[in-house]
């Protein structure tokens, strides 16, 4: 009954039950990913997909954000899944390491921007989606993610299914087929971290959560318990599966509260030491000041990002030398702060060398202690608790804007950047989603 | 290395060294599969599968057969591969219950027929395909299959990359690449079986082939160990994998040649029976001269097909006192004699209940013996040794062209029927795959 309950749920779940709070979670939720998908959005994999869409002759249904063309649904929805997954800075619940918003704002636009649906329903359908997704994600792991499956792949296309069920408005019984059909298509493995297909993973779910709503809508068959029969979904993908999440009673709280957002485009573990970095950048320290520096960190930041000497993006991604030189100098540690031409930078690699970071095992993983002395002899200290981002220190709505500026200055002109957080703060009120894809086009420039 | 080994293969292995006994057990795949298609292609799901892509605005590149329309190369691929598998009455390798050809044939026609590539290469491709998806499915069965998966629908991507592959002209980098891509979407539970989604796995498993190697072919990366690596492919979807069947040398001997074809459309475990069906019908012995039979039959005959009454298509193919009725009344089991009229039909019914069926445990899956004692007093014995289809007593070509003939007839002219064996066993020097699909059209009635 797990499954067919879900489906209920997803097809009659009343939503003005769902608070204004977790809309606004939501509101905060969209804003992170458009600016993420659209900062990435000219890296190179998403021309050569694109490609593979041009040369099927892919109709023109929906925006490409970032790159001002129109493909099918599908195509729309696997590349714009993918663009916000490139920079490894989308959001994530800590809990299961899944990332929410890459497997299901990309179904839910293409869907939104091609009906023209309105941007109440579209949050409250978002809403529904993580839900699920994060449920049967919960129910999963760890035992999933340490066989080796990228869960935000994994689990996506039930996110992507279950907010679509509800914008196409299936009954239950097509809604539990949907979750058959996006059971059946798990995606992602971990082994292809590093490659191009990492960010496939949660636009390929996306997709495939798509095209189970599609079918589905259309009475395409599935089995009714997916989920949980002896065979189903959970069993196959993980040892001791935990149905208990999955089957929780509704509207008592919402997964999507919990959600976290980068302050940091590289891997969490760093940014704590970051955050010294900043506040250093903030009390006006330039490198040049600097005579040496000692960093006291979680065990974990020198086992998974202890490269001293990085070379290229990704390697400065993992060395937490370059991210907190980078905090110092620049104030950030934004996608832009990991460009090759600022990995090389002389600056940046004579502070990378002043640093010496060392094991404190009194930290916890959110916390660091930078000691910098300085050229007059002088020392400072700043000690960081709860680093920015983490639980105990959300980004606040205005960080999250600074993000979005950040990430689609390249791209998006002044007027566009504003109008668009201006529309995603009063979405409940929006009469069309498709304003908003319209402004997330490069050509207005 | 394994992966790497088989991309190399892929792309540069000399196809002149397939011997022509192989490319002429292609070419019987081909026949079987193209009827099996045919035959299916009006199912309600491909009414369904057909409105989705119309809604998706897909452009006209390649035939959906039987129907008279094209779709993207995707939709082609993902339907084709579809209604293929509906009637579960395509090919199948004993050792590993893969169905080869479903989730092969499709991607590579498709291709075959947009880029106008010519019959030999078409062929060869397979075989290479072939070659890939069973290795891969030797290395994790029965594991894999045990613990939930269609493998059909689950390595089926790697055939169909694989043979795409080597089409496109890919190099061995490309090829590691869609490799991986394809490793990172297994598709399938069995838990869908009796549903629309079983026949949508091989289905999906082609087009994520398909789309794996275009994307390959663009440049996209992947891991250069998707297989072996230890959270790769073989150790994420089984307990113990052997990788010895993927490493094994190229060339001495070829999986396809153990490929078998099912010359009744439902579960191998009653083909014995019928087999002594058809022989009485062939003897002349008609349903009203029969007072009553026993059917001896290996244990696995009872606890998978003894349904004694069938109300309904799917439970006829379950039930082996209809499989031996039809058998004895129509010389025939295909697909039409598991109609819902033939289900209900007052001969069958009686007939059904003349039969009674016991186990002998002194018989092979392969064997039965049907005992028949006539309204004369007279009786009759028929031994089946090895039940046809079965790997000593395989279909002839005359055999296959027979099935072909029987799916197709309700949709294809007496003409096309006969044009399209002769290109299947001429398909070597066949210029262009175009042709054949063009003959698999119901419009030309």
């Amino acid at each position: 009954m797990l499954t067919q309950e879900l489906a209920d749920k997803i097809a009659t779940f009343p939503l003005d039950a769902i608070p204004e709070q977790v809309l606004h979670e939501a509101k905060r939720s969209f804003l992170n990913w458009l600016g993420v998908a659209v900062g990435a959005s000219h890296h190179p994999s998403m021309d050569m997909a694109l490609n593979v869409a041009a040369s099927l002759g892919s109709a023109s249904q929906a925006s490409i954000l970032g790159r001002g063309v129109k493909t099918d649904l599908l195509f729309a929805t696997l590349l714009n899944g993918m663009s916000s997954h490139i920079f490894d800075y989308d959001d994530t619940f800590l809990d299961t390491i899944l990332h929410p918003s890459a497997p299901v704002f990309p179904a839910l636009l293409a869907w939104a921007e091609h009906q023209g649906v309105a941007g109440r329903p579209f949050l409250q359908a978002f809403v529904l989606g993580v839900e699920v997704e994060q449920r049967i994600a919960q129910a999963i792991y760890p035992s999933h993610y340490d066989r080796g499956w990228h869960i935000t792949g994994s689990v996506g296309a039930f996110g992507a299914a279950a907010g679509l069920c509800r914008l196409m408005g299936l009954s239950p019984q097509h809604a539990a087929n949907a979750l058959g059909i996006a059971a059946t298509q798990p995606t992602g493995l971990r082994e292809m971290f590093g490659t191009m297909t990492k960010p496939f993973h949660p636009g390929k779910a996306a997709a495939n959560g798509l095209l189970a709503a599609l079918l589905a809508r259309e009475g395409f068959t599935s089995s009714a318990s997916a989920l949980e029969a002896n065979r189903g979904f959970l069993a196959v993908v993980c040892e001791n599966p935990d149905p208990a999440p999955v089957a929780a009673p509704w509207g008592e709280k919402w997964q999507l509260v919990n959600n976290t957002y980068k302050p940091y485009a590289c891997g969490v573990v760093t940014h704590p030491a970051i955050d010294a970095g900043v506040r250093l950048h903030r009390a006006g320290i330039t490198d040049a000041m600097v005579e040496s520096i000692v960093l006291e960190v979680h065990p974990l930041v020198l086992e998974l990002t202890g490269k001293k000497e990085p070379r290229t993006q990704l390697e400065a991604k993992f060395s937490v030398y370059h991210c907190t030189a980078v905090g110092i100098i620049d104030g950030a540690a934004t996608e832009w702060q990991f460009a090759a031409e600022k990995v090389l930078d002389a600056r940046v690699i004579g502070l990378r060398r002043k640093i010496t970071a060392v094991v404190n095992r009194q930290l916890a993983e959110n916390q660091a202690v930078l000691k910098a002395t300085l050229k007059t002899g002088e020392t400072r200290t700043e000690v960081v608790d709860a680093c920015l981002g983490s639980r105990g220190n959300p980004l606040s709505d205005r960080d999250l804007e600074e993000k979005f500026l950040n990430l689609t200055r390249p791209l998006l002109d002044d007027a566009a950047q504003r109008e668009i957080i201006e529309r995603v703060w009063g979405l409940d009120r929006e009469a069309n989603l498709s304003r908003i894809t319209g402004l997330c086009q490069p050509e207005r420039r």
